[in-house]
């Protein structure tokens, strides 16, 4: 099983980025993107992210802030900066931690090797995190590496499987209508309390949406809107679609997002993106066979069988002699613990196959749960171990 | 690893079921409830719930509705009746479903033996189903073997996770205020877009809630609101609050829920389901070793290891003698088919201790992985499999 490589990009990653718009389309807006760098004569970026990262996670009932939860032993805001740094127009990442988590931010950009990221201290408000990390983009700061870029993007750092054409969407928008965020159908009915904890009123559920991220502003607007307002919105203000209406007039375009939008925020969350990403990532399988006259004879007879289980792409298949019995189960072992370092989990499948087709069916049939079993669950406590069927 | 088993309730499932509320408020207001019928003078139910269950799951993805979706083999629905089942002051639950799946909803009734249980069919919309149900427990209706309860409880088929502390709450609640519901706190903030797709206001967060399920009234009054209300409603509403508060002027007490109460909704919530699930069921294990005098050496240095990793209860250990090693494999797997029946996963492990210190100490890390990976995963396609330590 191969695994979703830090910072690589294969063709089934460009598949997967591309998903849910057209090739063309993409390709012809990505290009207008680039262009409208180009017009206005300057090399500087023309599309930067803001990603607010210094809440605690309270909701998750948990001790680590919900952006450093690892999932598949890797925290989640990396996964996160995956998704923005393959995006290939966002040209700069602005990171707001806390100056607690500064370190151990720092540890997991080197660790995952993500790049064009910038750490700036968080407020003790998703605003004025907000706020900070658009101060690092705006040209008036001194010593600043950074570029004041033509359109921003906010998002989440507990979103990690946004995508690109959504990106695309709502910079694009933002380009025209000076900001853009995307939305979702609101799963329960919103309602409002009196204050005695009774029902007031009910909200129609049609007629309202969830925002949700990622949101973009043309720089100038968002900024400008976040220099005028009040103390009271910086506090306790939760949306940045808001103070662009109240402060400079723009309504922002609404953008149809896809559920993979929604945000982490409680234990289930967890699990559900582990789950999410472990189907992502264990696409590919590599078979390794002991002797080549049997490939065709089981390996394809198994390929067949796990196509109606799952989406997996096999890679290869390889033959490779083994010795003795013992010495094959301590070379799978030692092997196994090998490959794991590059992300590889290997197991070891012993198929009996008897000359009795009923049994070598039985055998085969055995053969694929276990494999699509290991596949699915992704679970590294079992590598090395020789399983048989 | 022990199952969640169908209609059973040991001492485990009773604490679960108190969890969140104190032991004596609960049996004092649960007392109080069943009082209430005693007092009226008659044997009748004092509490019903209906379930509408409908839905065709359209939002999932999947082409099953999302009440039949399996979790480890089991559908949704099947956990959501278990929950309300063992309340022991609940009499009746009625299911509205559709005309086509209702030979398969009878099917998992017998299958998971829920008892209690009536089935309607459902309307094409969530109020018409609900009205379905209360019209099969109201005393008008011809040839019923349901009697009109005081308080019905309308829940969701895809809330699996409801509690009794939460139960007793919204009926304790409706009791008093006519009408109660659960509500959370909003994830996202809401907005209403303007006939152009742009955002024409964002609403305080602080200021709305999320209205969830359960919800609970007073039969008479939830009845009277659907009789009432117009087919605009029937149409298109989802919120039984709203109805109550329209036609009967009743103000619902709003009752703080607890995040388990979320709805399946998307696909990622089936995984977040079913990890939940594997969480709860997997809370026993039985170590069986092959002989007595290894077992405070081994057993109990493994049984120190894994209480690290897993909140886990020691059954108990078994000692069996076991014969020759290929047999012995023979053995596990024969025997692993046996108890899966009874819904318990076997695997075979052999620890592998020898005298030197740190070497064991290694070993038995190994093998304390394994039972951790084994039980967290609960994969049913590895059972019967010996792993090595």
């Amino acid at each position: 099983m191969e695994s979703w490589p830090p910072g690589g990009s294969g063709p089934a990653e460009a598949g997967r980025r591309l998903r849910g718009l057209r090739g063309a389309d993409l390709a012809a807006s990505a290009s207008l993107l680039s262009g409208a760098g180009a017009e206005a004569g300057c090399s500087a970026p023309a599309v930067a992210a803001v990603l607010p990262a210094g809440g605690s996670g309270e909701r998750m009932g948990v001790p680590t802030p919900k952006q450093f939860c690892p999932i598949l032993e890797r925290p989640l805001i990396s996964y996160t900066l995956q998704a923005l740094e393959r995006v290939s127009w966002i040209k700069d990442i602005v990171v707001a931690v806390t100056g607690e988590n500064m370190e151990a931010m720092k540890c997991i950009i080197q660790r995952y090797q993500h790049k064009g990221i910038s750490l700036v201290e968080s407020g003790v408000t998703r605003h004025r995190s907000i706020f900070n990390g658009l101060k690092a983009l705006a040209e008036d700061q001194p010593n600043c590496r950074l570029s004041k870029p033509e359109v921003v993007i906010i998002h989440d750092a507990v979103r990690p499987f946004v995508e690109e054409d959504v990106l695309l969407k709502v910079v694009t928008a933002a380009k025209e209508h000076g900001a853009a965020g995307a939305i979702r159908p609101l799963v329960s009915t919103v309602i409002s309390p009196s204050v005695d904890g009774c029902l007031d009123h009910s909200l129609e559920r049609a007629r309202h949406r969830a925002s949700e991220m990622p949101q973009a502003f043309l720089f100038d607007v968002i900024y400008e809107a976040y220099q005028q307002c009040s103390d009271y919105d910086l506090e306790f203000g939760t949306e940045c679609l808001h103070l662009a209406l109240k402060y400079c007039h723009i309504k922002a375009k609404l953008i149809e997002g896809s559920p993979d939008l929604w945000k982490v925020t409680y234990k289930r969350d967890l699990y559900a993106a582990e789950s999410i990403i472990k189907e992502r990532i264990s696409q590919q399988i590599c078979v390794v066979m002991d002797t080549k006259e049997d490939e065709e004879h089981v390996g394809h007879r198994l390929e067949e069988m796990l196509k109606n289980e799952l989406n997996v792409q096999f890679l290869d298949y390889e033959s490779v002699p083994f010795g003795q019995k013992m010495e094959n189960l301590m070379q799978i072992r030692e092997f196994a613990k090998q490959v794991k370092k590059r992300n590889i989990l290997l197991y070891g499948l012993l198929v009996y196959y008897p000359q009795d087709e009923q049994k070598l069916q039985e055998s085969l049939r055995q053969g694929a749960t276990i494999i699509a079993a290991l596949i699915k669950e992704r679970n590294s406590g079992l590598i090395g171990q020789l399983l048989v069927a």
